[in-house]
């Protein structure tokens, strides 16, 4: 197969500034793979800042590419009677793929928007098909990854539907503060499954709760 | 290393039932494996029939198996306050794994109770392990199902979460009809969020409307 090679790694390092650099020479990337693993990697795959705003999947379009975050916060969402729903966010060290959209190549039902500017790797799916051919090692980190996130998400799942939303507040406090320094609050909310109004209201009284 | 063997399949074929014999006989099973990993398969991994009542999986022990459902049904709850609060059914053609138990060595969350009497393929964890060193392409089948049953479940949530009872229940009697033969409607209403005396309004309110 033919994959179009990354020119701004290959062939152009000048291009490259200091954030991205850092994520280059990072234990994270580095460490991630072996020497042809890693060579193939900065061939056909790129690390790029998004800006804030920036739409990296849209509802109704094929999903083309998996990213992996090293820096931001992205924000997944869907549409229900032209309300955005909000229903997932993306952190440093998460990965983000439409796998129905992949495999179905039907239009995706998301959308990814960067809610503050962001870092990304770009790994279009057929670089992502060819590296799983050369390396099967890396198949098993991804089957192994995935396998992960689905017992997760699952844990998650029943934790929020089985939850107040004070509880649910609470939780994502204690579990994931970065959220609360990166996202607005009505996003919050809106994956609280309150709204602005009430999670106002929550804060208030944990916050006279502790005085 | 050395795997337990399927003592049934490998040295005495005369134990194993008709219904049994159905399922090993099937296309499904048939067609997945090439002949070296259908060996495999028969070997170390046994077809068997599960009665109603059986708890497959048992919160806060360690989950050991991966199951494939040929036949039946099995409920999937976790206990919250003491109350049982159903989160999945699995049916012919799904497969259940606890990730979360398995990659962390920690007690499972869930329940896997079987609602009516079943017949599933019992993988121990070990032997799964064996098969992807041994068959890279069984890896690869499994890679990609868990993806797209990543993508799906996401999909399955979103759906949810921002549904009415009663567009919950309208959805799940049109795409798992299967489930209202199987399971008493006191776990359909646990699932769908419901107490069961709302569920009965619901099924009330939709039949006189189309009478």
């Amino acid at each position: 197969m033919s994959l179009k090679k990354n020119k701004k790694i290959a062939e152009n390092m000048n291009e490259v500034d200091d954030e991205i650099m850092n994520v280059l020479n990072s234990e994270e990337y580095l460490n991630f793979s072996t020497k042809e693993e890693a060579e193939f990697i900065a061939e056909f795959t790129e690390v790029k800042k998004v800006e804030k705003g920036t739409l990296l999947l849209k509802e109704g379009k094929l999903a083309t590419t998996w990213y992996y975050v090293y820096k931001g916060c992205i924000r997944e969402y869907c549409l229900k009677d032209g309300e955005e729903i909000t229903t997932e966010f993306y952190t440093a060290g998460d990965s983000l793929s439409d796998d129905t959209s992949k495999f179905s190549k039907s239009p995706s039902l998301l959308n990814w928007e960067c809610v503050v500017d962001s870092i990304v790797s770009v790994v279009p799916f057929e670089v992502q098909l060819e590296m799983f051919k050369r390396f099967p090692r890396l198949e098993r980190l991804c089957r192994i990854e995935t396998e992960k996130k689905l017992g997760d998400f699952k844990v998650a799942v029943n934790n929020y539907n089985s939850s107040s939303p004070v509880e649910r507040y609470d939780n994502l406090l204690k579990t994931r503060p970065e959220i609360f320094e990166l996202v607005p609050l009505y996003h919050i909310a809106s994956y609280l499954g309150v709204k602005p109004e009430s999670l106002s209201r929550i804060r208030n009284r944990i916050r006279n709760a502790y005085r």
